[in-house]
């Protein structure tokens, strides 16, 4: 049995840098035709001379495959209408953090006061960036997706012509908010289709499926599904791919992070096939992103057939999701 | 500063066997006067033989301390009334494991159906045997005490005679049936009276605070303060301290347990010296267990000082809570 799909997009990556983006870009790069990346390094990239440094650096990593890296810039309520403008030609979109929330998250915004970030949002609005959000409080750790929400409702009505993605969502109360403003959008994970908390700690802990957000109940993972596997229009697939060394998943105190970037295809494939909805991934994985940011992929064909694919222990010191198991589908080849 | 404890007890303890055994022992023994000692050893304690070969394994390893091991024995739905009352000479209570729920709780019982116990806890209630449990459904981890809660109800009503101790509580609703049912009471342990879901998985995972049952939301660690400050006359300490090896609190999947023995006490008072609350301590560690138990100690004097304890990054290969942090309180001497 044998599925192809089409430019395959992750419209949620995080490559880090240096030793660690040589060890994840050619992965990524291998698997998909493209990938949103996040602006979250140390430092992170504030500047549009830093973009394109970074962008060298990831193309650099990525050798022979094709392969467009979509570069990010980390989102300051100080950018001027004219740094944003000049951004614009390079850059997709703009990666808002509240300040502390997740990994290199220290340098985001302190404050999501609507006016305070009225003049940066507004020329972005007008330029057609698009606006990516970590949208956590610093609440309840089950609870800050939630309690977000009435920031993205905010945000949401405040400026109806900037699209706004929610980025890995995990609960049913974001899902049901891409039904009622129709400037959300938002990027689902491979893992938050897949495990809910007793997962992460409900037999023994799992450090290797601890993320952020973290993963919640059963009802919040099917609501993740139903929009999934029917390929909502608003909804794309984003790994969140994100790198730790080992030793910083398994000392004490385990950074927040689930690798999935070499294998999400293959158990995306799984998952459809298994729910009978394969005829969705292709929008599910590219089509609907295509569409929501206006974007024409590199042409690839990434050919999965219905063979056991067992999952490296690890990827150099990269502890993947589904290490040493096996999946349903490999892929095949790529063209 | 100084404030004396007279016969400490930790009313809910796992000392392991053999090399863990001695390790943990004496900690326990040096702080303590006596301790209810749980059966989940391998294989688990059914048989009195058993329980006399383990005390004296104890009575070796805590040395010269004045210190007595409480025995239990695991609770099966099988033993015969004659069985009970021979081990009634040799034990305070049983300890019921639902099948699978926690470390070695493998051949706990598997349907807790009123009539499949009836047998052995009209037996244990006309012996006077207290049945401790471990009060959690295989439900979604934040989910497992709350939904037990009708079964304790159960209980409760089925046996009126019968002590039932709902072990380490962490749920406002715990709490709650405190109050309603006359004979269900309730251990409460250190570090779910300091800490929630935040500080195990809010920031970075924190494998050595992970714990069975999981640590909940505020409002869950503020009803178990509050019964706990003011020494309510049905609740007593009991650290659930539960010793793991290094390697398999940091390895891929970690064991559930948090060592808290021997900081216990000083942690303990200085939570209550913070609540002004000093004054229930003695209640809370010793005088609540020896009436609820019926059970008269030995004498000890526990002298603490109000002087830093730092407490060692390990102790032999277990890593304890607050390891190479700094307590207020220091024990000064044992009498």
């Amino acid at each position: 049995m044998i599925y192809t799909l089409i430019s395959p997009l992750d419209m949620h990556l995080h490559l880090r840098d240096e030793a660690m983006l040589k060890v994840v870009a050619p992965l990524s790069a291998h698997s998909f035709s493209g990938a949103i990346v996040m602006p979250n390094v140390v430092p992170p990239i504030t500047t549009i001379e830093a973009v394109i440094a970074y962008k060298e650096r990831i193309v650099h990593a990525i050798g022979n495959n094709v392969f467009e890296p979509l570069m990010t810039l980390f989102f300051r309520d100080d950018y001027s209408r004219e740094f944003l403008e000049k951004a614009a030609l390079h850059v997709k979109a703009l990666k808002l953090y509240p300040s502390g929330i997740t990994t290199n998250s220290e340098a985001g915004v302190a404050s999501m006061d609507i006016e305070v970030l009225r003049p940066v949002l507004e020329a972005m609005s007008d330029l057609g960036l698009i606006l990516c959000v970590h949208g956590e409080t610093n609440g309840f750790v089950m609870d800050r997706e939630k309690e977000f929400g009435s920031i993205y409702e905010s945000l949401a009505s405040a400026f109806p012509k900037l699209k706004i993605v929610m980025e890995h969502i995990t609960t049913k109360e974001s899902v049901a908010l891409l039904d009622t403003y129709e400037n959300l959008y938002a990027t689902i994970t491979l893992h938050h289709l897949l495990i809910t908390l007793d997962d992460v700690a409900g037999g023994m802990l799992q450090p290797h499926l601890f993320c952020k957000p973290i993963a919640k109940r059963y009802e919040d993972r099917d609501a993740l599904l139903h929009v999934s596997l029917k390929a909502h229009p608003k909804v794309m697939f984003g790994s969140d791919s994100a790198p730790h060394p080992i030793h910083k998943k398994e000392c004490c105190g385990c950074a927040a992070g689930v690798f999935t970037a070499p294998l999400a295809l293959q158990a995306l494939t799984e998952l459809f096939e298994k729910h009978n909805k394969l005829a969705n991934l292709q929008a599910f994985v590219s089509d609907n992103a295509q569409r929501i940011y206006g974007y024409k992929p590199l042409y690839k064909e990434v050919k999965l057939i219905k063979a056991p694919f067992c999952v490296p222990s690890s990827y150099d010191n990269v502890i993947p999701m589904f290490a040493s198991q096996t999946l349903a589908w490999s892929i095949e080849h790529v063209l």
